[in-house]
């Protein structure tokens, strides 16, 4: 998969692209990512990309033109459309499922804006999807566009490991994670529960899903009502549930 | 204000800790932003901190002692205890209003996993929150940690220049931002609205205040019941939803 980000911050991109999961990736050619400076498709002497807005008010908006110039520049004459995504924190809340629905993609082109706004032309004659990553104010669309990327290219064949993808994911049981401990077996006085000492595999596993539902009620009841559980879970379940203050 | 980062891979923070506002903010001292490898706090030979979990299991658990290592590092003998963020997808959610709690303390400290687990007696005896930037699956705490530092710097006196923080943030009138719109006033044949180009001004008010409602409506109506609305808006809103269909 090819993945493209028109920003005026590319170097921002630079340590990200190139450590860990998404270097490799890049390394062994599963996927592609490039960044854009759509100054240079600025249609002026002052290299300017925005302007004032019509109409009047404060800040600045990011103009039509290089920003079509810049996206049209990443088409392939016979590749099918790729997907054009405005980082926007007025877009759609950004959720695993469409991380999946992205996935399936062969190329995106990412939009990033740094505080000023878009002009509106943009969006209604260039974009397919607006996106944003949850309801908190950034700077740019660097860091979200960043977050999109990285959870899409892990879900692209060959791109985790053996060693990573057999971890257990938050969420994948439906339920949170049970706690987890390493050695030493005490630290600072602060012992690991003997049950995961005892080598007693049944118990070990009756405690883990034990300890699963215990944090999802805490933490993330909603998650709840669409986990499937046996009559066991669903007796534990109960038992946690009539603890509750 | 003081921000630290524990990771295994600080080279992913260069970029964006060295670029616009954020680099901006650190050349004038504003803020002061670090990463630390906590491989340098293994405490064994082979430099490793992660180990296998008790009671079996896939995936690797991170060690508590490095992470106490590092963190404890970082603490000065007669300053407050800092706020201790661990990046964790079971976390609570990051939202603007954490943003804005957060942006008062004077050091923060956030812990990334990679992919690994976390030894439990790390959330237990170390951290103070546990935060989550939304419900999607990454490789690691290092985006959702810029993410949530970007969003904190973003609000410290001084941080955004005069000519960006006027800008009108999303969410900041309780309404989607209108559409926006900059030169040239048609580009392939698609024009700028004739009232933005009008020069009158109270006209110019009441189209941007209608369009705000409109996308709101179409976008996030949970918004709509937040919001103050005077007679005028009022009326509008009810015809906008008299149109729907």
């Amino acid at each position: 998969m090819r993945m493209d980000v028109l920003t005026l911050f590319p170097e921002m991109f630079e340590g990200v692209f190139n450590s860990s999961i998404l270097g490799k990736a890049k390394e062994k050619q599963l996927i592609e990512l490039n960044t854009v400076n759509f100054r240079e498709f600025s249609n002026n002497k002052h290299n300017t990309v925005d302007d004032y807005p019509y109409g009047g008010g404060g800040g600045m908006v990011l103009q039509a033109e290089p920003i079509f110039g810049a996206v049209e520049s990443l088409l392939e004459p016979d590749a099918p459309r790729p997907r054009v995504i405005l980082m926007c924190p007025q877009g759609e809340t950004f959720t695993q499922a469409k991380a999946e629905e992205l996935a399936k993609e062969e190329h995106l082109i990412f939009i990033c804006g740094h505080y000023e706004g878009y002009d509106e032309r943009i969006r209604e004659h260039l974009v397919t999807d607006e996106l944003s990553v949850g309801d908190y104010v950034l700077t740019g669309g660097e860091l979200p566009a960043m977050v999109i990327i990285d959870s899409v290219a892990r879900l692209l064949p060959g791109v985790l490991g053996n060693e990573t993808s057999a971890v257990t994911d938050s969420f994948s049981t439906g339920l949170l994670e049970y706690p987890h401990y390493t050695r030493p077996a005490e630290f600072r006085g602060w012992k690991v529960p003997d049950i995961l000492l005892s080598g007693h595999h049944a118990k070990v596993e009756e405690w883990r899903k034990q300890q699963s539902l215990r944090r999802t009620v805490a933490r993330r009841p909603d998650l709840l009502e669409r986990v499937e559980l046996n009559k066991k879970e669903k007796k534990w379940l109960q038992d946690i549930l009539n603890e509750q203050p």
